[in-house]
């Protein structure tokens, strides 16, 4: 779409469905009602790309030298005065709806670089831009949500996903207990979905690492996971979205450390993967808000083309495009040299965290608290045992008030760590005060 | 709600919506229902919220020093070194949902700043950031449009305001016809709106300088349009949306430069204005996605409160949080002495080429190429004369393919010239082409 021609002016919505039912027909089935109704309209952005190259190009309402060059405000200039002179401009311009070409290329060979062999050949789209990753979920909300839409999730999980999900689209989250006795349950999923009459398209998150349970499976968690949402694309379009947020983040060797995405592609023709993933962890760049929503379908096919339709269309009507001057920051990392020795020091940096930080939870009063297993992310979960007969945020509300100390409380008996914002050697503090918290509140 | 206390852990839906009801019972009435049933939810941030401050904040997640700092990737961080290296840490790390605060007080400070006399005492919430003016449009359309709502907007306007409106939320956008025989009409919206049964909330969009027109309205236009919102307010609750993106852009001195949203708020109960600004054409930094949503209610009010629980809601659903990168290097020009001067210089700069234009298109020969009056913004009309029977985007195809010059096309038969984008010294040979084209054209 980023070079429409001249003859054939616009595709019509009705051939943009057609081509994703014949070449997706599970994503198409799955697709909302929104979903099918949005294209990217034929308007400014779509004139002002007909328009590149001409010799007068008077289309786009940004303020420029006329020569396509950025009129910097030296005020505002300043701030990026440590990008090269070439790019500056970029970044104060407007970016393309979809996101910056190099950065979108460049993402994908990010994405693929350290693919197991057997997966190296399955296709993805070109990245489209998000917003950060919470508005690639909503895009992915927008796309196949809607009211009474069936997402089931693994539990304990991510608040926000109701919001996404609920709150803006009127789907339905379906909690998927995923933790049995405190080790993962591959699948909880397809029993979550078990009561949706069969036919009926539903949407699955997959959020590996976890948030809050710092947690990704083993390989053989893993297999059976595959093999659940296999058996549940028997009954039905299913689309799973891979939320990659803290992809890479893995601290135990033997853990897979490459995106459930890639194994889902082409498991089964009624399961639709989608990845979404972002700058904002795996570069450290959460002030950025740079996210990319991927498909596993190839770059150069006609659905890719009808997907990025749609999605420019949801994406203009939300946020007019994507942020110039982080997608230029991203793009100047990502051509770094360094940036994965940068990337990796951090990962062993967490990882010494992780260390400490479960040194620290083996040694506390199991009556008290009791942890479960991490091995990833920026996170791990303690769980209040049943018979202390306390809600989790009432001990989140004792610790700082009495303790100084601030947790995140989920679900009735969550407590979330996030180690990711503690230094290594204040963790073993951290965790007595926890202890210290709760045996306080036991002793009332 | 930035500093939510451990007492109340979190007010309750029904008690926000009294408040608002309480206080402003015409935006209450004419909130969507989602609108209504919005409210930030009491789980991450709300909870790191509360943690602020003390010793041990296991809350967030976001990688950090374990004090607060980011861990800087030093391929990333580089960009940004043109930034005091005590903000640099902020660019890089998450910004509050509601924007970062030093920010909200400066731009408030930046929209006031030169209002006339009269209009000082006027009450403004503090400004909730949006990425970008769309996102804050979005924000609008989220909160008060949904299926069957009338959204009446002065055509020609921008075609996006669809996307916007109507195809995320249903609302219906009512075209006002606000050009009679080439001049502004102040009582468009009020005619559009008249078939709209009594007492149904409705919404208007006011875009001015205007999108495409690059017109703003005189003080005597002015003052016909706001006695016509009033009477508006007389029949139903009316929402006015201030779509102010080219605030300031205004090149003739007797043309009022102050947003109408100053005139509206407190003139008639039922009218409830609502102000949409951002960085993107005021500061020139289209790449950075940062607007700005402002209420006409004291930052200190109880109405204050609850409209930005609801903001922060679908900001979060949407987007998680706002572009902290984007937000500090705002922050950095708008503390910057020499920011005006650089502004009122990019301004005179605009106005030499309105001169230019106006001249070139003074001489065109009316039978091909109607210019219609402008001032003010980045753009100007011109109509295509009804006889020719040629439509906007024939001619704009033309231009593409026999003249090299890309113009936007728009409703039947006007095209936009966006001068924002071409030197002064081509317009004359941008308006020589158009000219041409429309005469091959009509030789056909």
């Amino acid at each position: 779409m980023s070079n429409p021609s001249l003859s054939s002016p616009s595709p019509t919505l009705e051939r943009l469905n057609q081509t994703l039912e014949h070449e997706v027909p599970a994503l198409f089935a799955a697709l909302s009602p929104l979903g099918r109704r949005v294209i990217f309209p034929p308007d400014i952005p779509f004139q002002a790309a007909q328009a590149r190259g001409k010799e007068l190009n008077a289309t786009i309402g940004q303020i420029t030298d006329g020569r396509g060059g950025a009129l910097r405000l030296p005020s505002l200039a300043r701030g990026l005065a440590g990008l090269p002179d070439e790019r500056l401009d970029r970044a104060l311009l407007y970016s393309p709806v979809e996101g910056i070409p190099e950065l979108r290329r460049a993402w994908r060979e990010h994405q693929r670089r350290s693919l197991p062999q057997e997966l190296r050949g399955v296709p993805s789209s070109l990245p489209l831009v998000s917003v950060g990753l919470t508005h690639g979920l909503s895009l992915v909300a927008d796309l196949f949500g809607g009211e009474g839409c069936s997402v089931a999730v693994p539990a304990p999980f991510w608040g926000n996903y109701r919001q996404t999900f609920t709150t803006r689209t009127g789907a339905r989250v379906v909690s998927a207990p995923a933790l049995l006795d405190g080790r993962f349950d591959g699948a909880a999923i397809a029993q979550a979905l078990a009561g949706v009459p069969a036919g009926e398209p539903a949407v699955a998150i997959l959020n590996i690492p976890s948030n809050p349970g710092g947690y990704s499976p083993t390989v053989r968690e893993r297999e059976t996971l595959r093999e659940s949402l296999i058996a549940v694309a028997e009954t039905r379009p299913l689309v799973v979205v891979c939320d990659d947020a803290y992809a890479g983040l893995v601290y135990d060797d033997e853990i897979p450390r490459h995106s459930m995405f890639w194994e889902l592609i082409g498991a089964h023709p009624s399961l639709v993967p989608v990845k979404v993933d972002g700058s904002t962890k795996e570069v450290s760049f959460f002030g950025g808000r740079v996210g990319f929503l991927t498909f596993g379908v190839d770059p150069e096919s006609g659905a890719a083309d009808a997907l990025e339709s749609k999605v420019k269309c949801l994406t203009r009507a939300t946020l007019g495009s994507p942020v110039a001057a982080s997608q230029v920051l991203l793009l100047e990392a990502l051509l770094s040299e360094t940036l994965d020795d940068e990337v990796e020091a951090l990962r062993r940096r967490l990882g010494r965290r992780v260390a400490v930080l479960r040194q620290a939870l083996d040694g506390v009063d199991r009556n008290l608290l009791r942890p479960l297993p991490f091995n990833s992310g920026c996170f791990a979960l303690a769980e209040l045992p049943e018979e202390l007969e306390l809600s989790a945020d009432q001990v989140r509300l004792h610790l700082l008030e009495h303790q100084d100390t601030g947790l995140v409380s989920i679900g009735p008996r969550y407590l979330r760590i996030a180690h990711c914002s503690v230094a290594a050697e204040k963790l073993p503090e951290l965790v007595h005060r926890v202890e210290q918290g709760v045996r306080e509140m036991t002793r009332k």
